[in-house]
């Protein structure tokens, strides 16, 4: 017998969540936010559509789901990288490496303003960015406190700067160029 | 008799268009973009909703033409700030504090994510979009040239760097706050 069915209730659940989660955001990339119908998801996932409105009602629920979903392995991934070894400017640049690597994978995801605007209604959304934000606002004030980081503008203002510069790996095309960006924008960082 | 019954039909025409625009702007500030109709628009303007339909066909065309009323204004107000009195690095501050300012106005019109996604799906923005970063390019490309930004990443790359940085304009709360982040952000442009 397959393992999946010595599994609890609860595992199935969520294989079956997360495969409608990864069957949408594919649909939504090939076709766009506006073409895709719950039919279309409950065919691509290889569920009836009575299941899928067990589990969601209705396309835009399933994409936030998906982002909080991806959200939240991004803050996983900037937890990581801030409790990278060495000192507190090694950790800072660990931590905005990433937050820059994860901008440009998202750009190559190749989504447009529609889905933005429909993700940046939900609330959720702006919970995450703000514990982005928090971890981002910690890892500076570390380098503060280390001498790494200039004292003369407070960390919450270097975060908001960081955030926003970082963005720009959206529009860059290569490894290097990301590694560029964070050079450069942590020279703004620096203590002089 | 007044002055405006002497002047041309052309800017008779501009003057309604303007008003048009202006009316619109308003309506979508207090009620939000799809609960505005083109009855209130032209009733808002003083103008009859037939002569409303003569020069635009929807809310969506007026508030693309709002918006590229306002890019023009940005472009102009960014060349006059590269004409700046000085050497290169301080034209490039000019430059860059401008463009800061711009977007911290831009933020307290308080427009939604909705009215942002309409307009990046104008072609219009993404012309003036390439126009600022052109503008910028060349400020730094003068500055790596006068000796005063670093040469070691392409003025291609620094100008992604600084429109994106510049960007936390918008979340900042003053005037004071702006000038701090462009000080960081041109800590991240110097030569070293």
């Amino acid at each position: 017998m397959p393992k999946l069915w010595n599994e609890t209730i609860e595992a199935h659940r969520r294989t079956v969540h997360d495969a409608i989660l990864d069957a949408t955001v594919e649909l939504v990339r090939e076709r766009g936010l506006l073409a895709v119908t719950m039919s279309q998801i409950a065919e691509k996932t290889g569920i009836g559509r009575a299941t899928l409105y067990k589990y969601f009602p209705d396309v835009e629920t399933i994409l936030v789901a998906w982002h909080g979903r991806q959200v939240a392995g991004h803050l996983e991934r900037l937890s990581r990288a801030g409790e990278h070894e060495g000192d507190a400017g090694q950790r800072l640049e660990a931590v905005l490496e990433t937050y820059a690597f994860i901008h440009q994978q998202m750009a190559r995801h190749g989504f447009g303003p529609d889905l933005v605007a429909l993700l940046h209604r939900s609330q959720d959304v702006g919970h995450a960015q703000h514990q982005i934000h928090a971890l981002l606002r910690d890892a500076l004030s570390e380098g503060v406190r280390a001498g790494a980081v200039r004292d003369d503008v407070a960390a919450e203002e270097l975060a908001a700067f960081c955030l926003h510069a970082l963005q720009a790996a959206a529009v860059l095309p290569s490894k290097d160029a990301v590694q560029r960006l964070v050079a450069v924008t942590l020279g703004g960082l620096r203590a002089r």
